[in-house]
């Protein structure tokens, strides 16, 4: 089997001795999985990562998608790439076994798709966010929605997706202005132009399930501002009418397609509803229905929202593993230069790992990607104990975590995993800097993630006016007390105890920073220092993940690769000695007076 | 004229206000040139990089160059580009009046290159690199040489490249395999294999001028090892015989070229040297001549290498310049969202250059592309001084100093010049991450600087195992001083002197870790925190220049514009409080025993 561009033993460390994904099955699969099963699932799905979709990352980047007479065409072999993942059941692994399923765990079904991500971003992306749109569909359609649609997405026959952005609104979405007009039972008529939707077009599907922000007028005729006015509507590509014999095409147009810098096998297009291009001399409008409540649609966006970011975290996470291991590959292979100590000119020259400086980039590497994964795969965890704990407090408390930690998980992993991919690249030299190498798609894939589905700014600030106040602070509370717990654990450790005490320093200043930006009279401040306040946050949850690696590798020492356990020890070290001190030295700047963003005029720039 | 992608007011208070660029003239050009006339052949660059570079940029990304049949060919107007420069004289600035240049000081030449770099990197990297070829020549070869080859460089109609990666040896120069046999008086023939030369081959100029570095055989027609037995070649594309009116090719055959991440206006080839393809039934081997001492190549290389470096650093701080200016604009014009405190649905969309969070990237971008642009800036100055200072010790001075700062300079402004471009993305949002966007290309261009002409990790191990012990530490010493007059004058001022007192903490610990860097006990360590120390280094060094830099603005605070002020001092305050602590804090994190690089096996990555 080729190699997987995920360490697998590090994958299922997180899973199963980590995360213990074995013992979060649904009901209906108890029977079916256990760790040995879902290890051979993994294999299936690095398999097909490596068969599949790595042997169209190159292809998908270099022919991008073509819009001529309103039809987006695109290499085959992605639609080869896709239906094999249809085929293998990989669309509908989390659904149960009675609807042909396989019953599983949210956290088996992101390890697939880290899988999948590493080797092919773009093309694992349709899936991804088609699953998003699925789930959503399954929680606030009417049975027959779910029947009709979501059925069918979990099947791999149809895909889903976002239109939520548009011109005058990319990150205000209480400034969207495409319109919805009732037309029959629950069903409306959708006028505006979306922008930046991923795999907006294509023909590798039955059918496109759109799923659309717009505003309804009021009883009044009346348009309702502010987010408070949205509702979120279902708009498939293509209807079919009475039996399903008759199919017409939706009043639906492709305006435009997007060329990006990477992520290229996943079409991103503008799309206009109701401009009656498909329906000459016919009724003009996208047909329509409603999801969820109407004048609320902020419920469900914010479920659709909420998966698609911890997605953008996760493949944000693979994409750096995959960069990781590389140009891990490449340092182990490739001989240039001789040891510091050596001063032979004729010796001969050593694999690059060798070397100090090359290893630190690798390290700092494994520190980041590594650690961006098991950040996305605990918070995979939350969502499976949301709906599965046995007890009610504990699912609240999975929640509140869940919304707390998505943000931090999605901007950590986008930011330090673009960081190890430009560390990969450095590894490379000269060639890194070519198309030849792959790191160097990987960088430019890697550079998407800081800005889809909400910028690290807009996450930064949504941290701190939302998250952090949630349930007056019970979110940040309860991963408080989560993190003890690891610090329980440390502090009876030999070794592991003074990263406990550091650790407690850190949540310490977390707590007290956090307490200056909430009070009222700071809130100017805090919106100036959010995206460092938020980069702060996410080193001090990753300093915890490590430690909480670094016990759990602790406890299965005795049967484990020494190798394997001292790598994660060298990770957690060079974290504390040379990340987690950067996260305490930018809370203490953040006590300090700071005018400097803010108290000067725009034409001093 | 179209507007600069560097700002003209920081650019001119920079060169004059600063640096006193109109006190640094040649003799020869002391009555030509004044404040008023550089600023007009600024005006003219300024133009000519508008009207001319600029529209190719998007152009050469689009259109990379095409190999066929051995022969090179690009969008012709790059070309134009080009010859535009020529006939303006741009590639002569530095030469004497009598020699048909212009008498004006490196210093003033880069400053023009950086308008031209902001526009078009790729295609400003021409005259860059033959300008840095033809000084190597003027410096090192014979009268003949100058006169047939630097001449023509200066005049534009011969381009240089530099020859020197192999694919065993790319940053490892001391196994560079290329041999260079003697055949006639000082004439050689070489043979060998060369990477990534950029300007390799193409048909816009007479000639191209290659500096190969080789190997000769010694009197017993042995190979000497190591860079000790290096020497450099000048191997023109093109020899003339006899009175010039026979012109052969020489035998160099390209022999791919390389498809980049970004730069694709520069093209980036390789060649071989003596495969007899452009001589069939010749003789084999490409003709060259020795530039500088048989045997002690390293000389001439370091002058060549040095000048390049210094232009990769210009460059990035250029190209830094044109990120943050294309996204100050777009931030000035783009509406999107509300001021925190205005909690109304239906108000206005406010500029986004008044959302906190917008001004703190826009603030970093100015923090790192100004900062770039006066360290390269300073160094230009350096090289004038080393050339034109009145008094031999200062000669020397400003040498060791070029010398000391060089790499600090490369690698501060690729690193920090990218993450600018990354904040220019970032504020741009998703149409940052399409080609529409010119700050895309920037992003992508601004990747080459930290690998092109030595990697980040070589330029590190250099500073520390060479540039700190130059004569002694005694270049380190000359920093310090210099550094101290700042602080002196700082010290006397009201604002200033708490950001005196702050350099000051911060050059003592430099020192002190300096100190124990340089310790025989600690080489493996060293090697293992070279690049930390240089990022340290760096952020230490451009903490100075911006306290210079303010300093000199209070100077002329009442005859200039007081947002320009302000402007530079919000500059300096984000950096003192935001930026320089990081550096402190890697200092202080060095002097912690760290074998987390070192200390586990390569099985443990």
């Amino acid at each position: 089997m080729p190699t997987s561009l995920i360490n697998r033993k590090t994958l299922d460390f997180l899973l199963f001795d980590w995360l213990k994904a074995d013992q979060y099955l649904h009901h209906s699969a108890k029977q079916m999985h256990h760790r040995a099963s879902l290890a051979a699932l993994l294999d299936r799905a690095a398999a097909l990562a490596a068969e599949k979709l790595g042997p169209c990352q190159r292809l998908s980047d270099e022919h991008e998608p073509v819009l001529e007479h309103g039809i987006v065409s695109m290499p085959p072999e992605i639609r080869n790439a896709l239906h094999a993942m249809r085929d293998q059941g990989f669309f509908g692994l989390t659904q149960s076994t009675n609807d042909g399923g396989q019953g599983l765990p949210v956290l088996v079904e992101r390890a697939c798709f880290a899988l999948f991500a590493a080797a092919n971003p773009a093309v694992a992306a349709y899936p991804q966010i088609s699953l998003a749109c699925a789930r959503t569909i399954q929680h606030w359609g009417t049975p027959a929605q779910i029947s009709q649609y979501a059925k069918p997405m979990f099947a791999g026959r149809m895909f889903g997706t976002m239109c939520l952005a548009e011109q005058q609104a990319g990150s205000s979405l209480g400034d969207i202005e495409t319109r919805a007009v009732p037309d029959g039972p629950n069903a409306y008529r959708l006028y505006g132009h979306k922008m930046w939707v991923a795999g907006g077009a294509h023909t590798m599907a039955d059918n496109i399930v759109h799923l659309v922000l717009a505003r309804v007028p009021d009883d009044h005729g009346n348009l309702i501002p502010g987010v408070r006015g949205l509702s979120l509507f279902l708009v498939p590509a293509l209807i079919r009418h009475g039996n399903g014999e008759t199919v017409t095409q939706n009043d639906i147009a492709v305006t435009g397609i997007n060329r990006t810098m990477g992520y290229r096998g996943l079409v991103n297009c503008s799309l206009s509803f109701g401009e009656g291009v498909h329906r000459p001399g016919g009724k003009a409008g996208a047909t329509g229905w409603l999801i969820g409540p109407l004048h609320r649609g902020l419920a469900p966006l914010l479920q659709l929202m909420n998966e698609a970011r911890a997605g953008t975290g996760l493949f944000a996470a693979s994409i750096a593993s995959a960069g990781y291991q590389l140009s891990l590959r490449y340092a182990k292979e490739r001989r240039q230069g001789r040891a510091w100590a050596d001063k032979s000119a004729t010796s001969p020259q050593i694999p690059i790992i060798q070397h100090e400086d090359v290893r630190r980039m690798l390290l700092r590497q494994k520190c980041y990607s590594e650690g961006a994964l098991a950040l996305s795969l605990y918070c995979a965890r939350l969502s499976d104990e949301e709906s599965a704990a046995p007890d009610a407090d504990l699912r609240r408390h999975a929640t509140l975590l869940r919304e707390l930690l998505t943000p931090v998980a999605k901007c950590w992993s986008a930011q330090w995993g673009l960081q190890a991919n430009h560390l990969a690249i450095q590894i490379f030299g000269g060639i890194g800097y070519t198309r030849q190498c792959p790191a160097e798609q990987l960088f430019r894939d890697s550079r998407l993630n800081a800005i889809q589905q909400g910028t690290h700014g807009v996450q930064a600030l949504e941290l701190l006016s939302k998250k952090l106040r949630l349930e007056d602070g019970t979110a940040l509370e309860l991963l408080g007390e989560t993190m003890h717990k690891t610090l329980l654990k440390a502090g009876q450790h030999d070794v592991l105890a003074v990263h406990g005490k550091h650790l407690a320093r850190a949540m310490h200043l977390l707590a007290r920073v956090t307490r200056q930006l909430l009070s009222d009279d700071q809130q100017q401040r805090a919106m100036a220092q959010a995206s460092p306040y938020m980069e702060a946050f996410g080193h001090i949850v990753v300093a915890w993940i490590w430690l909480d690696l670094a016990l759990c590798c602790d406890q299965i020492a005795a049967r484990t690769d020494a190798h394997f356990c001292a790598g994660k020890l060298a990770a957690l070290d060079y974290f504390y000695l040379w990340e987690l001190p950067v996260a305490e030295l930018t809370l203490n700047q953040m006590m300090q007076a700071d005018k400097s963003v803010i108290g000067f005029s725009d034409l001093s720039f």
